[in-house]
């Protein structure tokens, strides 16, 4: 809404005034312009949760990948403007699996329905168990824990693990937690629990706090497929998901759309 | 919501039922397990409206710029997954322009705040004008006709350009719209107006379906500096702001979040 009280926070830098306090300001802003009344907004979210992690070059990547590279190409005393090159893998920091990058010829990042995109969020919490089981996983049982403590799982839900893995960023060896043969270890998915999610819950798609949709031991990657080779999508390396209710938020998933995709980085926010 | 009925249609690869279908499902469901009624859901958008560009090679970009590139460096038959590394300057398809694209030392991506990435989204159609003018702006007095006709702009609002330039991308010769000296002509904010939405109204960030959001003609960049000087951010290259209302619509703007970034392509998606 044009106001002139607007004019003066923005002028200062200070701090712009909240909405609340603003629609107090409805009567100036009416007298100073002959316009309709006020046009109906769109609802809006209560608060904004960002469950994506910073990428920078230190961010852990799964063993064999580069780091995320940034590099200066245009500077501000050249032309007024700064920007930088970026490359990466399309699997690297806070990121989307798309069916494609299971399965030879599914579909690939421009193709998900944009409407799979925005779901209702749904919080399996397993850090208790992840903190004494480095493989620890998803099992059918937990969702039926989930349901009997929170109600069915809405439908087209976007179900998230939460693992509490991302304390271990702090020491990135301990995020990777590599054993003897260079394999990562961390929780995950059953293959049975992503299978049960997709065939009997309608999920658009899964979500990961660990690098990984499968715990390091399932070498079979079967939450990867019963997931990907559904059509449905993953996330992994989400962030904050201990700041989200076990079910109530609306997840935003800002996936890449770059023709012919596997996956790439992606913006996740939780509307709540 | 997990039910018998969606695992037929899951196995079966029809469309899964829709929502409404669902709910009459509810005492099959119920029956199968014990669970309480199910939890409150999430508001659940009318719809969605995908506002971004594929990214491919053949894009147009800035005069200058390289073109998106993409090469596999992961295939299914060695490991059991497919993957591409990509390279591409930020300011690269539907992309956002942080502050600090256009001042040193300001606002990069990872420190927008995440509430201003969820708004109000309102288009200022000048699809008349731009047919006309290749260098057309919004002007002080096309928001006030705006405001005339749709009300108020609502508060901490994201404000839309919409020229149907996105039409020209059939020939892109035609959307670059070089003229002699190389450089490209299309649509965007007169200075003033962006000064205004800043100053007046409170915006958190404004859009254009063009490379810029200066008109080609405006080589001191006056939109981009009122705008990311502000600490607002823009987004450039949006898609099919013709098929979102003028305002009632909520946009999500799924920035790239690296440290230090100037911008970088981003999933913009409309709930409607």
């Amino acid at each position: 809404m044009c106001s002139p009280e607007i004019v003066r926070h923005a002028r200062d830098g200070a701090p712009r005034p909240n909405r609340r306090a603003l629609f107090g300001l409805a009567g100036l802003a009416a007298a100073a312009a002959v316009v309709p009344a006020p046009a109906s907004a769109a609802p809006r979210p209560g608060g904004v949760v960002d469950l994506t992690h910073t990428l920078t070059p230190r961010l852990p990547v799964w063993p064999g990948n580069p780091p995320f590279a940034m590099v200066p190409v245009a500077w501000h005393a050249s032309g007024g403007f700064g920007q930088s090159a970026l490359g990466f893998w399309e699997h690297t920091g806070t990121h989307l699996d798309a069916p494609a990058h299971r399965i030879p010829g599914a579909a690939t990042t421009e193709t998900l329905p944009p409407g799979d995109l925005v779901a209702p969020l749904v919080v399996l919490d397993i850090s208790a168990k992840a903190a004494a089981d480095a493989d620890a996983v998803v099992t059918v049982a937990d969702l039926d824990a989930w349901r009997a403590r929170h109600g069915e799982i809405p439908d087209r839900a976007f179900v998230a693990m939460y693992s509490g893995w991302e304390r271990r960023l702090a020491d990135p060896s301990t995020f990777l937690n590599l054993d003897g043969g260079g394999r990562p270890h961390a929780p995950g998915f059953s293959g049975e629990a992503a299978d049960y999610l997709v065939t009997q819950c309608g999920i658009v798609g899964a979500g990961v706090d660990t690098l990984s949709l499968d715990c390091g031991a399932d070498t079979d990657y079967g939450a990867h497929t019963a997931l990907l080779g559904a059509g449905r999508y993953g996330v992994e390396m989400l962030a904050a998901l201990d700041a989200v209710p076990p079910v109530g938020a609306t997840v935003v998933v800002g996936a890449p759309k770059h023709a012919g995709g596997t996956g790439g980085p992606c913006r996740v926010l939780a509307l709540t």
